[in-house]
């Protein structure tokens, strides 16, 4: 599927990014944040891989690393710029996980896997490249974080996998209508700081 | 064999709950707790399978990821009365610990795998899911806690191989052996505070 | 080939010993402080085997597990000794780390992967083992430290590639080439605490 590969490489592109602003708040140097910026960006689908004993994908093209390496260099140099976008982690890191998590959940439906396997391992490929990200530059990693995060993830994967096993959305509008959901509402948490209702809220018990 | 499934599922239901234990000192919602309970529970096993290139258990049965969900959530809502409950988090923990390394181990030993290499899954297996739950949660490791840890894994385990291989106990009496003795020993670590002797134990020296 | 065996089995005692030594600013006891070593020793080089779909290397010999866990407990022993030596770590992880990356991309030439798959899984192979080390020790990863860390890497494996690949050194030469030049560039960056030019470095903008 060619749009499924354009938009592996746009997400592949802002998961780079969001490595780079990650390590921001850090020492660190140009090969350094490439680095982080490539774990960041086949973190989670290297993950998939792996759970589900296929070929790692970034090994068959080398185009998943170019991608990482050239973007992760050009957000090192233009990092004041992006920084000064407020949130542009937040919402680069939206935008990879959309792409990856609902891509993710469309390799599972052709495996002929169960929806809570979908939807587990779209999560799983969403937010590990970020996971991994938070891990090695020190930060709290946005799953303990106030704002709505996996909320959306795990919504959006549920409106892609009902409506394309129940209503009979094809593969390609089912994906397309998963990742926006998802895009869109982590969007709208962050530009809004959107919370969850607060009896599904744990108010900082310590 | 059934007993091994079942204490396989007790397992990711410590497990499931430990993680939301874990996510108590930050801000989390149901749905990222959800999350943190999943990775908690199906890690440990995930790493073993990867490591053995056998296939990845929880995707060849739903019955994982529904408990390690279905907990998570019960979890989340009764947090504040497990929480009450001193030290719940090390308890599950140290239950889940049990019996997953006792479980990886019986299977290197399946496999004809020597004992060192048993014993070194065993652990892993045992501690991974734990230690990504740390780590996702940014908490130290429980590695790095003056309390006994790898301690009464490492000792079970040992206790479960010898028994196995060179006293000739049943698979399933050394299993049950090696778990026991890792679940009182720690048990007993927690409620006692027992210590390494000093000799054996890095006195801070940063 | 034995030299690379040997050179694979110093690279698992540097590792352990530098696992040792990232635990001591915090409370471990001596078999805490083996897992550490133990997961320290192994990480990079699984990663490696996961990532190339190739049967974990330590799973078919039982010298890296022994290693790892003999040099684990001297190191825990002698600690307060190699801790007077400043950057004792430091030159561990120095020295284990060009002994494996150097190892990675000569399997990955093997392998017939373009350069940029061989540079890319020689570095994560590298700093695999290190970064799970500093993330279970609640440390900040090397990568994100004011230090020369991930370009030593990149650039000794790009002469070891270089001069293989276009100017015909043999495998052997090639890798002890690429070898070298990460540990003594590596070895000058910290005993002359070298910076890259401000130009490519982030100046800790929070």
């Amino acid at each position: 599927m060619d749009l499924l590969y354009i938009s592996g490489l746009l997400a592949t592109a802002a998961f780079a990014a969001s490595g780079v602003l990650a390590a921001l708040g850090k020492h660190i140097d140009l090969f350094g944040a490439v680095v982080v910026a490539v774990v960041t960006a086949v973190g989670g689908g290297t993950l998939r891989d792996l759970i589900l004993d296929a070929p790692v994908f970034w090994l068959r093209d080398e185009a998943w690393l170019l991608v990482a390496v050239v973007i992760g260099c050009f957000a090192f140099f233009l990092r004041s710029q992006l920084d000064r976008y407020g949130n542009a982690l937040a919402y680069l890191d939206a935008m990879g996980v959309a792409l990856v998590a609902a891509g993710a959940l469309q390799k599972c439906i052709e495996l002929g896997l169960p929806g809570l396997h979908g939807v587990a391992l779209g999560v799983i490929t969403g937010i590990g490249g970020g996971l991994i990200r938070d891990t090695l530059t020190s930060r709290d990693t946005l799953l303990v974080s106030p704002e709505l995060y996996a909320t959306p993830i795990i919504l959006g994967l549920t409106v892609q996998y009902v409506t394309h096993q129940w209503f009979g959305l094809s593969n390609i509008a089912a994906l397309f209508l998963g990742g926006a959901t998802i895009f869109i509402f982590r969007a709208l948490a962050i530009r809004l700081d959107l919370r969850m209702p607060s009896r599904f809220v744990n108010q900082w018990s310590e």
